[in-house]
């Protein structure tokens, strides 16, 4: 199904790549050593590092699925469990890869609004679980940033979890698909990537640094805040088939990004015409719009009548529609969109 | 380690992308569905039909090792076993990938000269194996067309392997990451690409078609000639984290080889450049050189003379090297280096 | 902690070993085969196909998780999914053995009173699932006869059941670790042994039925009324480490229970002593009492005089015990408890 | 197949109970706590301890498989491989259960006479393999004492495995399927089982301790040095279904055997029958008789002439037989097979 992407809402996971992406990938060309020991691969940690203001170790990988799932798996046992949210990405749409990845490890579902978690939440699933051999013990938390409904976690909100996970134990991954979006949200416009950056993160131990829904092609970053786990990681990641010997164009994809701040940018130009939608519908609005997906209340005929005018987007259950922008959608077009919502 | 790329002949793996396929992808970013549903990925199952022959089911994937191990795990079940070569590559380079792919399946390693199976060598593995549970029972063979050596089975050993394959039941797979290399070999300079890949294949049940060491960036087809199997491998993929958004990149890259016959042309070239070597060291070499690699007896003081001289190689064991040519291997270079082996 | 037998109510599971059972164990010492090639476990499938008056192939093994486990990881793929009540055994109380012997497979949670599953309550988690790979798909249903709450499945549930398995292609199976209970419930006390075992089993494809519960000591057998099955199970089972060298003394076992109706009797025998307590307390009753295990209605402070009377049981929650009674419990003693109830 | 026991030398794994471990079963008989959580359970660790002469942590499972299999995932990561004899147990007759225990973790094969290990066999294997994520690294060793052959390994081949396993940051396990056979060789008639159990042992981390095929029933003992392995084993036993509800009766099995001296005294019993079988045809033994097992080069008439005399016993290859004795193996019995043999 080929879309006019003019009037495209479907979601930015197939949005085109960005032309500094593309321009980075050109460049990462010449031919260099293969997998990661490549010159561009061996500058991720310190750019990452420079972006987070602490010591990490990077991995990049293809997809956001096997970059939760390698961060996953450095950091819970086969016989262990990591609580998420019952409506979270590795729960509901990543075809069983946790477990997989994890080797049959467990996710304990946690519930919420706007599909967050918060310390009550998490204790609601945890404190039950019985210290003995017959219960799945809990050894991660996973959180999303921005959350399955396009919500984020604030500064404060961040800390209770980072200490619940402390107090219990726990390691703590965030999910970061829509990172970018909830980093734009979560800073002033002013403010500088790595100041963004860091709100958005919190203190995680590992970051599955979205790319690929930010106008990137084929490259996520997993970002150990916790270097022993990148240890794991690597080997992992070979034994999971994704390695890739022209590793380069994925270490440029994310260089693209991160070295300056085009993924901040790319965050920002997509939640502000999300905004433009979402400010046309606020009766309508089934979540709070923080990023870039908007969930509107329409009835089938409403819907009917959008797509009529050429708009395209998903049903989100029976009396509304999710709409997704991405970096690259224009003003003019979310404009459009949300006068045709308003004048239903 | 950035290498003279003029004069590296250390591996294919980390080649540049042929500019064909460049622009196939750029021609790729018009926005267009997600995973595979998009208009390039369904082209995929004709154009590899069309070269084969037959129906195929065909699934992109960025690496051989996923491309490898999810055709295997279509085959064999956990509690089974593939019979592969001592030094095949999902054996002794793939990080373990099979035991994590195959749930723990087990691979039988049967000996070889040039890194080849032949119906002898896999009687002697599977022959001794009692039908009992006690035993892994084997489920499905692994061959390398061509093999870690560089060397090409004939029309006559894959109809060989396929026969006793039929006999005792077992699958039929075909690690094709040098298969353009092979095809060329086995093919005459005139013969058209549908004759060369088929000749190439025999009658297997799956092959891994390789496209990066060939010119591509980051995409390998898994081509079922069972369709049936694919089933399976599409849940398997996604589950693995193989299943990429901007699939259409992953797809265009595959077209670009084989809608034409830029895959052969490429082959071929790389194949020149190796014989164009091999010429000039027949005394030398340890394995027929049938592809793009060759393996060359040279001392210690042999290799640093030619390092000295600026060529970038592997070492093999103690007492030889691997050159390895490809797509973009120049006349130029491969003559000043059999003429620099020849001068030594 | 050693417990005054007479007065423990706490579970069936670490009850004494029923005298015919020993002394089967006993005869069964005679050197023979090993394994399951002894004539002992070559009887199995003649005496349950007599029980169940069709032909079946039985596996021992030496517990419950192991029975249940293998049972479906015949039926469901890795990338697969069981449904199962959200408190069931196999979700609540076996370490993640379902994940472990299925390779990650998922558990998907429905609800029920009673810990019983209804056509409508699979729907409601089956229907919503996408057929797709970016969602686990259901291979197989699991029910618990008698339930966790000790409640029956009637044959016109069962059927039900059973018709929705086949309407939607999925495998069904069922954890009778109290089959001889619910067997006992749904049968007239006049009822032989192999009607009342059908009641009980409906049309499952594969019953793990219980023995260490009702008198046993270390053998649970998986019925397969799918031979086809059995035969992926074989290997499973001693992949898993689960095939005992000298199997005999688990064949034994199961033989003293089904040849007779020894496993009905003490089915029989444990339901009534649960019978005698509930009648003492309908009033107090969580759940309808259909086998051995009665949920009762108890302050923190009428335990503890329970407790000082030299009654053992488990709590329930805040404010409810569960008594389990077993073949041995005596009348007396469950009238002693019913009358301590009775007297708070 | 119903054998004459009087003269069955096919396996020691199926001999029948020895009447000291049938009365303490029977004594473990009255009710109890399930699980591990019995009073006879909780005095295995104190029993090995004193039979080790240092703390360990003891689980008890019903199979040598699970035994071996579970004490190597407590040391062995899914990525990681063990390195073991290529005749190893674990490699040829278990059915591929490290695999499934270990997750896909990597059985690496050395050779060695006798099927023992050196510590040049296994620098063989391990050292050329490349510190990176390309290929499986071994995190563990697995010997077997007696080993496959029925060989012993000195106290100081275990030293020099010990000091390579230390130098290279690798686990030691040892498989002692035929333990109490190995420590009767390797101690004088006159030692105590302290002495024999530590001779035998030297300072592995983990031991899998047989007593299936020494007079035991269905139990056999995980021995850990390292406390800390047994915590992860603990989950992993119950996650395996090997964690039985009526525990006490494999702890009582165990406790049988080592509380007094009746394991080494059943091994004693076994080797002296084997002793007086090799001791008829040392010029055709093929392996030093040091256990209970009997190698014997033997002729198909040969092996003919003995079965028609009554004795049972597997073929070993073409032209020899392999002859088990175990704890219940009569002097007259074995004198019998000697005298058959000699008269041959």
């Amino acid at each position: 199904m080929t879309t006019d992407t003019a009037r495209a809402f479907l979601s930015d996971n197939a949005a085109p790549v960005h032309p500094e992406v593309w321009e980075a990938m050109r460049a990462a060309d010449a031919s260099d050593s293969p997998y990661d020991g490549d010159a561009i691969s061996q500058r991720l940690d310190e750019a990452f590092g420079a972006l987070f203001g602490r010591e990490v170790a990077v991995l990049w990988v293809a997809t956001g699925t096997a970059a939760n799932c390698l961060a996953l798996a450095a950091m819970v046992p086969p016989h262990g469990a990591v609580v998420c949210h019952e409506e979270a990405h590795i729960e509901m749409d990543e075809g069983g890869a946790p477990g997989f990845f994890l080797h049959g490890a467990k996710l304990l579902l946690a519930r919420g609004d706007s599909a967050k978690l918060t310390p009550d939440a998490i204790r609601a699933v945890v404190d039950p679980i019985r210290d003995d051999v017959h219960q799945v013990q809990p050894h991660a938390i996973s959180i999303t940033q921005a959350s399955e409904y396009g919500c984020c976690y604030r500064a404060d909100e961040l800390a209770a979890i980072s200490a619940l996970a402390r107090e219990k134990g726990l390691g703590l991954h965030m999910d970061g698909a829509r990172f970018a979006n909830a980093a734009a949200f979560l800073s002033d416009l002013g403010a500088g990537a790595s100041t963004a950056a860091q709100a958005a993160a919190g203190d995680v131990d590992a970051l599955s640094f979205g790319c690929v829904k930010n106008g990137g092609m084929s490259a996520e970053a997993i970002v150990f805040f916790d270097p022993t786990l990148a240890d794991v990681a690597r080997y992992r990641r070979k034994r999971a088939g994704h390695l890739q010997s022209k590793g380069r164009f994925l270490a440029a994809q994310l260089l693209a990004m991160v070295e300056g701040d085009l993924w901040l940018a790319n965050g920002r130009a997509a939640n502000a015409a999300a905004g433009e939608v979402a400010r046309a519908c606020a009766d309508r609005l089934m979540q709070p719009v923080e990023a870039n997906e908007v969930f509107v209340r329409l009835s089938p005929q409403e819907r009917e009548v959008l797509r009529d005018q050429g708009f395209a987007f998903y049903d989100w259950g029976a009396d509304a529609a999710r709409f997704v922008t991405a970096w690259n959608t224009r003003e003019d077009d979310a404009r459009a969109l949300a006068t045709a919502i308003a004048g239903l």
